[in-house]
């Protein structure tokens, strides 16, 4: 089962896969933008999202469809494909956000399923309740316990070669994401939306959103695509595809636009703010922001539309081609120094390096240091794991100078570096020459590992002017000499 | 004397600047990018330079003119802008690359201004000495007089409207860079190259190039424009604006194409090495990188050229819009978690913050802490020296909490705030939850120095959770509490 969706590089846990859509006859390449297209207001038509944007699959709501006095019937003659004239894959909402919103729908889940197929929907969505966050334990598990229900129920519904998707809710209460993802992976269902967080995404509260996700990835398989419901905004795409989203919606690039809003990966700007476009796209190139300010109204929000969609279109391709060149890690390194809010998510994400090593693939093309965040990354955890294993001299000379015939490398953040692993990833790493404390901390835990997992090795740390408090955290019996100028002999 | 050049605006030693170019008629607007373009091959067209891509101003090589069989009629004849076909501001370089490369030339400064103005160049150069990187002090010396000479001997040549350049020499030594930029500055030239600085960029030396840079400012005026010779890779712009270069010229967007590399804002890919293009830009939407491959060289060097250019000329946009608003340390800081030489840069430019704060606006949009360089930064210095001059009462409560009627808040990376300064630049800083510990020590060396400035104040620094290697930094009068579940009282 699940052989919809085939993982083909991984970087943490972000990866690039393949989602097979049956219906559509399209095979779409994941993490995957879907641009939200509102059948009754098209910003941007979706041909060009698909010719000029490249959009392999849109998203668009069922529930405004089936209640529409006149596109309802439009569309259950013509299909959805050819009423949108989008020959990609096409996934459709069910109404759960107007549920949300306004607290009663007048569809279920069979009907809404049912209509989905109807229309010609390529992936399908049942009724799950969205519950927002915060809420307390017991409503977030009763509201997931009647989610659970209603993906259950959606099993037995016949949707034909329709995809379905299995929403996961439990509000900001991990366990509960995770048992909901466990039980949403349990059904047959092929889609995993990790639903509610527009709240979290909107305030910019990343770290929890960071929480909710790695939960929620704790209890699915691997080959489960997941699809962070309403992520809009390009400055967390690249952290929410390291903790291993794949698919992505945004509504964002034309709500922004109509109101003046103007999308970078660093953050939102005003149009009325700009005095330069901070941007390559034909439009910003093209324009100035004056003379946007200048245009009528439809034009200037076509316009920024699709800045805002050149825009997270591009970073999809960035974070593609960083996962495929294994610097994904890199990538959200710099979308956190972007906003204090993604650096608040980068730190949790790095809160969970040994979730993420899992996947994390041991060689990769550069490891790049660029903060002392970078000391915990996955792959330091990963040379101290190994640390413990390694076979090691009864005397053992471990110096950031020259190594002699049987010393061992010294560097930072990893620590010590037998000769036979010298040349490989990630001790190659490229360090800045003005290293940070955390660097030498977390190279003297690796020190610390060795010592403690060989005990009767006589141990001598020779360093060229490593900071004092970083030292001190070394153990006792371990020897320490200042090298060069320092050099005690 | 130099009215030619107005700054607008600054943040830090960065600046919003216009230099007038009377011979073309033109104001041009800095920072700016001046694409190389060799009269003998040009891979985009001048043309296409300006209306594709704004460029208001360009370098060509006068002494390649100048010994040219087939151009040198020419040029002669119809003049520089119309051999070019281009109707913005040239400036001419003179040779003095090809002495650094080949030893020896055939033009003095006399000649090659005489021929450069005749031209019709906007810009001149003179022949000077490129002292290279790493030489010694009395080369460097001997040659840095040198080229004051010829500056010297440039002031007497009759030059009409053309400005002429004033190229500041000295290698890496530091003093030299200074007296070089005080005599060049002393001459009644308008334009100051930093010159030789090309294998430093080459080399990644970024750290290297930020002493270079700042010494020459400690030399010129404010209203001296400043010139960054060969400074071509857009991973560098933001961090050479912040140190106060004005003009940027690039001759990578076409070398780096011929050789099948593609710029990034991150550093350089190799054509071969992308499955994706990370970039908005037309090219980079409407192609792959396998189209590129495939397509023929001409085509493809012309293509890979044309993404080059736009996001160097991207890049220089982010930045004039970064300084407009007031963020270009966070521009910075988001472009050293390009590469850790980029890193280097940044921590070597927060060294000279009290040469930045001479020129860094009091008051900004928004201060973002982004990682602990932050904490480095000119507007955290400029509170510290604040801290020395504000009245305190003569028993003062710092807290975290709330600060009831009469304590300060406790902010870091600031420390004190006395309640008249809250609302106010950069006392407003939107900070991460997570904090680092660089941010409390910041923090911390505030109450030191309020402390100190006020021996006879009663202080107590009440704290959520502070940790305790920072506090331990604390004069020993202060008082230290936590405050919430761990309150003492």
């Amino acid at each position: 089962m699940r052989e919809q969706f085939e993982v083909r590089d991984y970087d943490g846990a972000g990866r690039i896969g393949e989602l097979q859509v049956p219906r559509a006859d399209r095979t779409v390449e994941t993490p995957a933008l879907l641009p939200v297209v509102n059948p009754h207001v098209q910003t941007v038509p979706p041909k060009t999202l698909e010719t000029t944007f490249g959009a392999d699959i849109l998203i668009t709501n069922s529930y405004v469809l089936h209640g529409s006095a006149d596109l309802r019937e439009p569309v259950l003659k013509q299909g959805i494909h050819e009423l949108l004239d989008f020959s990609g894959a096409i996934m459709t909402d069910s109404g759960s956000f107007q549920l949300a919103e306004y607290g009663k729908i007048d569809v279920d889940t069979e009907e809404i399923l049912a209509f989905q197929r109807e229309i010609g929907s390529d992936i399908g969505t049942p009724v799950d309740i969205p519950t927002p966050p915060d809420v307390s334990r017991e409503q977030a598990a009763e509201e997931q316990a009647r989610t659970q229900e209603r993906l259950e129920l959606a099993e037995t519904v016949d949707t034909g070669e329709m995809l379905v998707s299995a929403p996961i809710q439990g509000s900001t209460h991990l366990d509960l994401r995770e048992q909901a993802a466990r039980e949403a992976y349990g059904t047959d269902l092929d889609l995993f939306p990790i639903g509610a967080v527009v709240p979290l995404m909107n305030e910019y509260r990343f770290a929890d959103l960071v929480d909710v996700v790695a939960a929620a990835k704790r209890g699915l398989g691997e080959n489960a695509p997941v699809h962070l419901f309403g992520a809009g905004h390009p400055m967390m795409f690249a952290l929410a595809a390291a903790v291993g989203c794949d698919l992505f919606d945004s509504a964002a690039y034309a709500l922004y636009a109509r109101d003046g809003r103007y999308l970078t990966v660093r953050g939102t700007e005003h149009l009325e703010d700009l005095d330069y476009f901070p941007c390559e796209c034909p439009v910003c190139r093209e324009h100035t922001p004056a003379e946007l300010e200048s245009a009528g109204k439809t034009e200037r929000h076509r316009l920024l539309a699709e800045h805002n969609l050149s825009v997270s279109f591009g970073e999809m391709r960035r974070i593609r081609q960083a996962i495929r060149r294994g610097n994904l890690f890199e990538l959200v390194e710099t979308r956190a120094r972007g906003h204090p809010a993604v650096l608040d998510g980068y730190r949790t994400l790095l809160d969970y390096a040994d979730q993420l090593e899992e996947t994390d693939p041991v060689s990769k093309d550069a490891f790049f240091y660029l903060s002392e965040d970078s000391a915990r990354r996955p792959a330091v955890n990963r040379h101290h794991d190994r640390l413990e294993r390694l076979d090691v001299p009864d005397e053992l000379w471990l110096t950031t100078g020259s190594t002699g015939d049987d010393g061992w490398r010294l560097v930072p953040p990893f620590g010590p570096v037998p000769p036979a692993l010298s040349d490989v990833y990630p001790l190659t790493a490229e360090l800045p020459d003005r290293l940070d404390e955390a660097a030498y901390r977390a190279a003297v835990d690796g020190v610390s590992v060795l010592a403690e997992a060989n005990p009767d090795t006589s141990m001598t740390v020779a360093h060229d002017g490593w900071p004092e408090t970083a030292l001190a955290e070394l153990p006792e019996r371990v020897t320490v000499r200042p090298l060069g100028g320092h050099r005690e002999e």
